[in-house]
């Protein structure tokens, strides 16, 4: 059985989105970031940077989106989440989601969370001020190099898709036009249409 | 046969150090930084991100080096350079190398890339003054929670112990004590004293 942690408008609905597309059987707990719970005592002890997702196992905590993505399709193999049997294109697949994390998802949080990387209101809004442009930038070049089409890798779904799908979530109000990106908002589309998608989404939403 | 391209001083060490520890065949390609040959064209075409380490292979091109990482593991298995066969070390694994790349190393490229993130030099300069304090939290929190001695994961050596003595090498640059982090720093200097490592450094500064 799994604990997985969360918090509504997070990166965790990726692997959220997984998990229940596994068919994994976890129970999903809500983090709340208004209540500042993600830096309580408790939560630490799961989770010492903070930060959501979490997946408690039989054997250990698990944090880092790319990881527990690609740790819940190797223990799901019939669910088909990943290319498990091809080195080259697992590489594929986590090159896209270690730029997610490292590079998109990071030009994304210097809007609301500067603070993490200079204590001076001024710089902070002047950070806030570039966000429409580096996260213009970065989906500008998922659009061009890095979507394959119809899903991200190619003519496979994998967590790749539940990846871009959470962070594509975030382009309005980054100040950023989704339709720039034909390919990305198309696909957002496509996803946000999923029952399965929907109903996790619901979930997170519902479970305040 | 692989085409290795780095860059010195870069996160591609760690990349480079499995290569080598694989006894990879490869031919390694310097980019220099100075002159900006990380934006020529012609690099631009083999990594559009315009960045360091870039993998090319017979099928395809790889970028970031968690994904460069599991790859080298994956494709020469007897060097035994990750826990193949277990997906929840696999996890623990690329939950480590996922923190580098999204937390530790966007920490202290705010000290030489703050441009990336605001225009203002005022902003930029009061990124600069928290890459002490920030990249310093870092290396606390991998001191105290995700060091599991003697190695990274803990008895078996792997593709994280070059990942973050790669990190490791730029902690006095940004300002901070090696010596406060004691497993760390012990882990730098074993590092740094292996033959196969220093033959890499070695390389990397004379190939100029």
């Amino acid at each position: 059985m799994l604990t997985f942690y969360y918090a509504q408008n997070t990166c965790a609905l990726a692997s959220h989105i997984a998990l229940e597309t596994a068919g994994a059987r976890y129970d999903a707990v809500r983090v709340s970031f208004a209540k500042q719970e993600q830096r309580s005592a408790e939560y630490l002890r799961i989770n010492p940077k903070g930060r959501v997702p979490a997946l408690v196992t039989d054997r250990g905590i698990l944090t880092e989106t790319p990881a527990i993505l690609q740790f819940v399709a190797q223990t799901h193999p019939k669910a088909r989440l990943a290319p498990l049997d091809d080195a080259f294109e697992m590489a594929r697949m986590n090159a896209f989601n270690s730029y997610l994390c490292s590079t998109v998802h990071v030009a994304h949080a210097h809007r609301m969370r500067g603070y993490r990387w200079a204590d001076d209101p001024a710089a902070q809004e002047a950070m806030k001020k570039k966000v429409p442009q580096t996260v213009g930038e970065c989906f500008e070049l998922i659009e061009r190099e890095f979507f394959a089409g119809p899903w991200v890798l190619g003519s496979n779904y994998s967590v790749s898709d539940m990846y871009l799908f959470t962070l594509a979530q975030w382009l309005e109000g980054d100040g950023v036009e989704p339709a720039r990106y034909a390919k990305v908002a198309a696909h957002r589309e496509r996803m946000r249409a999923d029952p399965l998608v929907a109903r996790v989404m619901a979930a997170e939403a519902a479970s305040t």
